[in-house]
């Protein structure tokens, strides 16, 4: 099954970087999905954050990204440690799929009626955490794939948080969360 | 005493933006400053996260970044309602003995001996949260006045996230162990 779903999805990983030295990283098991995101400062910003947080990959729509100057700029060198994939849009929903097969919760960002609030539930340990896209959220199909979605409780009259910092938010919840029961990260 | 301090520190607060319609917003008695940072997306994202969270006020280096094409950018319209104040670096030892006096804990996000790790220690309910400078981070003077020192643990390899997301961190830490608590924000 998973085979076929990895043929249908037609991804796999395409920058793995190891640690300098050649040693093996410490890593929490979570992808981070930015298929859906358009601007290279929020992917930039994600690639820095995820290193820092020791996550498995990041999903990006395009590996072109990379190599954008704001990219660069805002990930600083993480773009050199942090395990990339690419992902379009198109391929999202059997990624999804495939990423379920192999027993990876599918955990969304997102405003809607089941949202559990952020602080208020205990993560699963094993994740792909997918970002809806910056201006038009999350797609209904990509929706009816999550097995659990998240809101950020909110004071303010603007909006919404920017995607990055949303992300960056339940990143540090999750991280907080292993801490607090002898994880990983520490 | 308080009278003594606000002269010496010649601040006050500048822009004050009422809730539209007229009524008074729910606020969380954070201050958050900026004062050492320069960079104006910095400043922008720090506007449209504090505004989100209700925070009381943020303090910039210069009002007239608010004018700045990239804080408008970041900032969303957050700016507008955001209650801003001016307090160069120079005027800022005194602004947080000021603020100390007046019942706020000074607290300052930097990683040096005596830092306490974010998420195994409970937030003061009335702080100054003083960030560091982009590249230098915290001078001597500042690091002196700080009541509380927080760092963020980290697992990765490149040197530290980004300030506005480190500060994003500390507000969502805040403002959940606040929610746990029957505070303000829900």
């Amino acid at each position: 099954v998973i085979a076929e779903l990895q043929a249908r999805a037609g991804v796999h990983p395409l920058l793995t970087h190891p640690a300098p030295g050649g040693g093996s990283r410490r890593c929490q098991p979570v992808i981070i999905c930015g298929s859906l995101l358009s601007k290279s400062t929020n992917l930039g910003g994600l690639a820095r954050t995820s290193e820092i947080f020791g996550l498995e990959t990041l999903v990006v729509p395009d590996l072109k990204v990379t190599e954008d100057t704001s990219f660069k700029e805002v990930s600083v060198s993480a773009g050199e440690w942090m395990t990339m994939m690419e992902v379009p849009p198109s391929k999202l929903v059997p990624y999804l799929r495939l990423k379920r097969s192999e027993g990876y919760c599918i955990v969304g960002l997102e405003q809607a009626a089941r949202s559990k609030t952020l602080g208020s539930f205990a993560f699963p340990r094993k994740m792909v955490i997918v970002l809806g896209a910056e201006l038009l959220g999350m797609p209904v199909d990509v929706l009816q794939e999550l097995d659990l979605v998240v809101e950020i409780p909110q004071l303010g009259l603007i909006r919404s948080l920017n995607v990055h910092v949303s992300a960056s938010l339940l990143i540090w919840e999750y991280s907080r969360q292993m801490l607090e029961a002898g994880g990983l990260l520490g």
